[in-house]
């Protein structure tokens, strides 16, 4: 058997049904279109009932159970959920969280990842099931592990065993050396925080307030901790297996994506977005792209409707459409929902799926039967072409997430809302293609960057990086807030900036939080808007730099509040503060004759329009979002591949949740 | 002294005063016109100042001096509050709490019902104080402990100490034999959840997130630890006196009141609903007449408001009236307030009473003396005749609250809330009579039976009960949400219902949530009105079964929302969805032939009338309880008993908190 | 160097910067115009590094560097912040909050102020300061400690460490003897509460319901805790310097100010007002000046907005002006922000201050500077004259709040909301200037007191004062909710105040929560109002008292509202209901002819107008506080010091937020 992308199937349990049941599931399955199947990602104690007695017969039944009919597997290591055996014999494993609770059996992701005796065990079955599955020509890849995240919420978020505790002070010991440079780093003077040793640290806990260099190199290191975890099962099963390995994340920034898959073969994305936001599920895929070369998993998603514990954020007839289409237009390979058949017992009972617990499909099946049509007939163009790679990036920082996580801009800011909001949804609507970047990520495929709220310029050595391609002919957009803390969450002492002011000729004269009062624009072209979020009020210092926006009353009346200058071959402009839609957009567009960056077509804000090209020939996916009418100018004549009738040039409508596969 | 029925009186705190003040305190209550008193409720330390040290002079002379007055005395075993020196002497007593907090002396409900140490010195205590009082012919009655429930709030609610994990882990061995039928039975194979011993089990904590049938197992085990804990005080009381034995519970199911009551003598009910859900009492009341053959006990309201911390929710004039005729309306025969003198000291100093600290009737006072003289003028009616047994009822189960609490259906469901909202107030306002009953009540008496998110059949054999019954000529209005989970609160595998699609000859095609979007539904006679809370969506299948309404919109188009069909002599109504309020009502009018349930009279909607009869005659209580104006028609003269004025048939007016006892 | 008020200055953190930054920042301190800084306040590691190794040369070099330029020090001592090596070494001195969890190193006010570690530890490097500093003429001032608090919120506030468990029994012991006597006081035979020894008391926690009578004993507690550490600091600095001491205390009365600054020489007070209740800062003011005869100190305020976690409350132009000059207005002589300079690093990093944390002055730095020029200008008018003595008082308790905390009147009642907006609000919008007074603060100097919510005469003996007060010609405006309770949190058992019917004639027939209702009030003029917060409706039953005020409608029509009666050469006016503004105003104003009180000038209520008198001279100083115009009736021809331009009598306008210091 040979399953080949684009891969279309869902999240299946097979160790909590009837074995005879599976005849009934691949039946569906099969009614349902799907070639791929994502199993074994909860099932330590079905593969390993007691400690080191193993059982993979019935994993291997399911696996040829579901290559006799065509689908391929992803298998998962089940290491999210210990068994009960394995947390009675060693309760070490369990994270105890910052009031000093251990976290018990019964849940999942209660292992402390730093564990060496979860961590052996988890050695061994993940060695054990790559040993078995490893050379099994039915599977298309591997998923370690399943969303993986430090345990709860800030304050206090993480484990805080011994284990932890202790690494967490060695970590530090071998990053700083002595306990003086430490102090220094973190400016612990203040409250008499300084550290006579490194045993006296501990995370930071709830009820107490702590040090913001804390709290930040506490997350770091939670972080980094599942980092090293997941990497330890890929080296096994990179010795043990040729295909794709993974893990499947959510979208959060407090586990490094880009550290996470530096040595893992594919990106593999979860996302429960609905109705309301669903567009911001482009970020994420135009996050996961630029990450690896290869397309991208979209592991997770659902069909119609949450149910963690109620079922609530039904979604409408076509957003399962919508939603499946737009990670293969965004240039995924895979899409597999979450669930294949709901559960009958135990937790998530209430979860949406593609049949029920009693077997019947839901509502959208033949929505799903058309999607999985869909992609059989555009398969060649959709496996055979790769969106064009864009010349605009935008940075989104894990590190920036972590420092604004405990120290925030404004009451109510937070990060990843303020930039899939404030900056990635005017661009998208402009119709600009970009790549969401990582901080690490090189520069040199874009002529135009936008950095907002990129707290340090310090991460993965991006001044320097930065410099050099500005020079070399990039124009970045920086800010609001960017360059503003260094990599122990602390402030620059010379200047408000690391290099902003210097880099572009400015002098900031003042900072005035952006609520609760703002203040009037004027921009270049006579234009008024007001600011947002926070005011810097620049004074122009140096030859060459001008002002794009000033000011026109209070305190900050006559004072830059967007400058720009050129910088080598290339130009920076400085944000002083958070522009609306409208004056990005403008921005950007005033920037086109310099960088090349325009829009890749004429179309409706709600309607996501990705060209794509490669041996396959050359045509473009469109994907409504917002469950609206929209319209879209086809430059050429173009066929669609989902429907087989052409399509002349000019206007086209197209429905709401609708798609549209144009090969012209 | 022999006081009779209807007892009328208050919760009275005699340990806490002076003991010269009691006359001062008769001399109130008689002009209060009551005829018992509550006290011992919580006077364990004065009844035992210290370990084996017993006083019962003061309760004595307590008893005898109101005894002299002509008041009877209901007394209560004081078990709710342990004295310190046993919380010192005996720490392991001590409620732990999820977190692992020993929950110490200086409030109530602390100890743990299942700890042996405890339950030997509540039985000590109970036994010397039935020893004393057994035979004393100045008491009424007794009241066990008070307000038994489960400490804390889900997730992690009830006690948690070494005690109470044993006994849950010996009460599930006991219950499976083998662990692996608690796992096959819970399906534990999701997230290896699988025990491989009933050791590892332990109780639902916060902070995790733990599997369904563990929650509804260890909510069970408490409630029913008190259920046993209550028990046991009442064989003692059984053996050592001959006055009725109840113990006072709150409006809550998480303590079965049909397995606590089923060896007690008396139903006792304690509430302090206020203006805005007065009307909500009376389902209370309808709930704990069904269960015992004599009348029910409400021994705790509010006179004219609540005060825990701050005096809150005061009721209007008036208010006190309605609120104490309610349940002698619908067949109690004891109303007493909590509490006769505000506390001088302490907790809930700011609660409403009958007296003010000070010794000073309260604005309501000459309200209270009217009720009084109502009470007397009324008694014979009253003790000698009973409301008419209905042949309505409807479910309310402690089983379906259990599995709810952890496993709603959509956001915001609450299952007591729905009961008396969406099904028991509009059946009222209608003016149907009704009783509201356990799972495990008999059905013989009804014509018609409503069982609302009934969420399992296998509650006390009810599968087989009322198939049966149907089958013998009763209808049945079925859900929605009922008989889709089973004892362990696992779905169903083969169908979303155990049996309500063989019993209704329908196959349910879709299942969507309630929320956000609802659907439009054309009933029979071709009214419309829109879908709520869920969405079954049926085919009919067999034949005889027919559509009482359809779904008329989205992917429900033409599915069945409400099904009926004939079996055997009755018939099945299934209700895909939650009908509006003049829906509910309509498709009771409907059945009207079939079932012979029709209104008990033409009134107001929010006007309470409960017909009566018995050997003191006929007629009927009536009682206004939105603080509106009523009108009800009287189909024959009669005398209102509280007036002594006749009444002529015809239109009657009822003034905003109005009674009237009409005995034709 | 003599340094001579008033002081203007910040709070200054040179322990954070390199030592060789001191120059710029005192080149920009000079530039502002100050002549104060604070130092030291959380400095402990830097001047103990390591336990018993003393350095502070650092601190002297900082002194003495001010010092050469012309700018005095107030030296705080560094004891809220203990270092890691304490902690560590020491962990017996940790906070052990109601939970059981211990408070670690890297917050602040992490130590329990009753360890005796702790305290020796205190003791030493508070005698090591002194020692170095005692006798430097540079300082102008100490400062104890900062904002001392009790640890966390109600209810489980406060350390409950071994240590403060046995001092609060101990202190129990020493005040009733015997447990039976305690057992008496607080009432405890209700719900079994009683004590069979003091060694079964605990402080209140969160999980229980506890008793009100142990609430306030341990909330009294552990604010006398704090008294007595601090003054065991101003007791050593008494012995070893001449300056005088001072602890910064935040707007609370759960800490005695009056207890706490009986023994200190000036009063210290941090507040954080922002635009929306700037004019709440003068209660604060007008309480801490009665307190000593010496002007107090404001030794914190905002600039232009807060930071603790992000920039929030930003003030506008005008505002800092009008926040530093109403202190001074109202007798205070030092006024200095928080903070000088923002913190590089730690917590606190987006606080708003003087100059950025990369040394530029923030927007309001020429505000700053005009303040300065201001204080120069008129520093012989600002410290040579004195506000003129208010003939009224207004009481504000410790006891209340305390008492009101656990036992709140009706919901959502908060005791220092109600006082500053129901009663001083109204009071100094009509002009009138008053004392705030504790209830240990002589009488004499006032001709009219109103105590509103003073919920016990039982403190400093204040019932045998007030009525000698009163009976020597004193006007006394009493409640609602006074007089109810005694130092046990109890109420009275004869009626429902202690003495208040008695001395005023009436006797309280109903007593009705102020909400959900109100009810119509009739004053004497015939004007209408509604009663708010609480009802008591008096009947009036001696010789000389008269209704102000009657209810005409519900339980309470008839009765009186608000009773007055002449008792001795004085009066009692009793407020059955919480008046409106404009009925507490009427209230005072009938009383003008009787207690002398009138307003201090013809001005819009926006506007403080404060008298002053001295050597200097003669005049007013006006701040308006609410950002809006205001206009002013000069009685006579002055000079504004602030512009030295002449203003002729008569109509004066006053921009938003502006000053002028008006000389005759």
């Amino acid at each position: 058997m040979k399953v080949t992308p684009p891969y279309f199937g869902a999240a299946y349990y097979p160790e909590a049904w009837p074995v005879e049941q599976i005849d009934d599931d691949i039946a569906l399955m099969k009614q349902a279109g799907m070639n791929v199947m994502r199993i074994g990602e909860f099932a330590w104690s079905s593969m390993e009932p007691a400690e080191g007695a193993f059982d993979f017969a019935w994993l291997h039944h399911v696996v040829d159970k579901l290559a006799a009919a065509g689908i391929g597997t992803i298998l998962c290591t089940p290491t999210c959920t210990p068994p009960a055996w394995l947390a009675e014999k060693y309760p070490e494993i369990l994270i105890i969280d910052d009031a000093g609770r251990q976290i018990g059996h019964g849940g999942r992701r209660h292992a402390c990842p730093n564990s060496p005796v979860y961590r052996d065990h988890c050695a061994r079955i993940v060695t054990k099931t790559a040993g078995e599955f490893g050379q099994d020509a039915n599977l298309v890849g591997w998923q370690i592990d399943n969303e993986v995240h430090p345990h709860g919420q800030p304050p206090g978020r993480g484990c805080f065993c011994p284990v932890c505790k202790q690494k967490f002070r060695d970590g530090l010991r071998a990053k700083f050396g002595t306990i003086g440079k430490l102090n220094a780093a973190w400016g612990t003077n203040l409250w008499s925080q300084a550290y006579q040793s490194f045993d006296q640290l501990h995370g930071p806990v709830r009820g107490a307030w702590h040090h913001q260099s804390l709290y930040a190199a506490y997350t770091l290191f939670q972080g980094d901790s599942y980092v090293e975890f997941c990497h330890q099962q890929a080296d096994i099963l990179h010795r043990l297996t040729r295909q794709p390995v993974g893990t499947d994340m959510m979208p959060t920034t407090l586990v490094s994506y880009e550290r996470m898959n530096r040595t893992l073969d594919v990106v593999q994305h979860n996302h429960y977005h609905d109705m309301p936001n669903l567009w911001q599920s482009a970020m994420w895929f135009d996050y996961s792209r630029p990450v690896k070369p290869v397309p991208f998993w979209n592991t997770e998603t659902s069909t119609c409707w949450n149910g963690s514990h109620t079922a609530n954020r039904y979604r409408e007839s076509g957003f399962c459409r919508a939603n499946s289409w737009i990670p293969v237009a965004l240039g995924g390979e895979a899409v597999l929902y979450w669930l294949w058949r709901s559960h009958w017992s135990g937790q998530e009972l209430m979860h949406g799926s593609v049949v029920s617990s009693a077997g019947r499909p839901l509502h959208m099946f033949a929505e799903v039967q058309e999607i999985a049509a869909g992609f059989k007939a555009a398969a060649d163009f959709i496996t055979r072409t790769r969106p064009a790679q864009p010349k605009l990036a935008m940075h989104l920082s894990n590190w920036a997430q972590t420092v604004f996580e405990s120290q925030g801009i404004v009451e109510g800011f937070d990060y990843r809302t303020r930039v899939v909001e404030s900056f990635y949804h005017p661009i998208i609507q402009a119709q600009y293609r970009l790549d969401v970047i990582d901080a690490a990520a090189p520069l040199t495929p874009y002529a135009l960057l936008v950095s907002p709220y990129l707290v340090s310029l310090e991460e993965a050595a991006l001044r320097d990086r930065l410099l050099a391609w500005i020079e070399a002919g990039g124009t970045w957009i920086a800010g609001p807030w960017t360059d503003v803390r260094d990599l122990h969450a602390a402030k620059y002492r010379h200047a408000p900036f690391g290099s902003i002011e210097d880099w572009a000729g400015i002098y900031c004269k003042q900072q005035i939080p952006g609520i609760p009062r703002d203040f009037a624009i004027r921009w270049a072209d006579g234009t008024m808007s007001r600011s947002q979020l926070w005011c810097d009020g620049f004074e122009l210092r140096q030859s060459g730099v001008e002002s794009l926006a000033d000011y026109t009353e209070g305190e900050l009346a006559g004072l830059s509040a967007v400058a720009a200058r050129k910088v080598g071959k290339g130009r920076i402009i400085v944000l002083g503060t958070q522009p609306d839609a409208a004056a990005l957009q403008g921005i950007i567009a005033h920037l086109a004759k310099a960088t090349g960056v325009v829009p890749v077509g004429d179309a409706s804000e709600n309607l996501l329009v990705v060209p794509r090209k490669g041996p396959a020939g050359e045509g473009q996916i469109v994907v409504e979002h917002e469950h609206k009418p929209a319209t879209l100018t086809l430059p050429r004549a173009a066929t669609d591949l989902l429907t087989g009738k052409s399509v002349p040039a000019g206007r086209v409508e197209i429905e709401p949740y609708g798609v549209k596969v144009l090969k012209y």
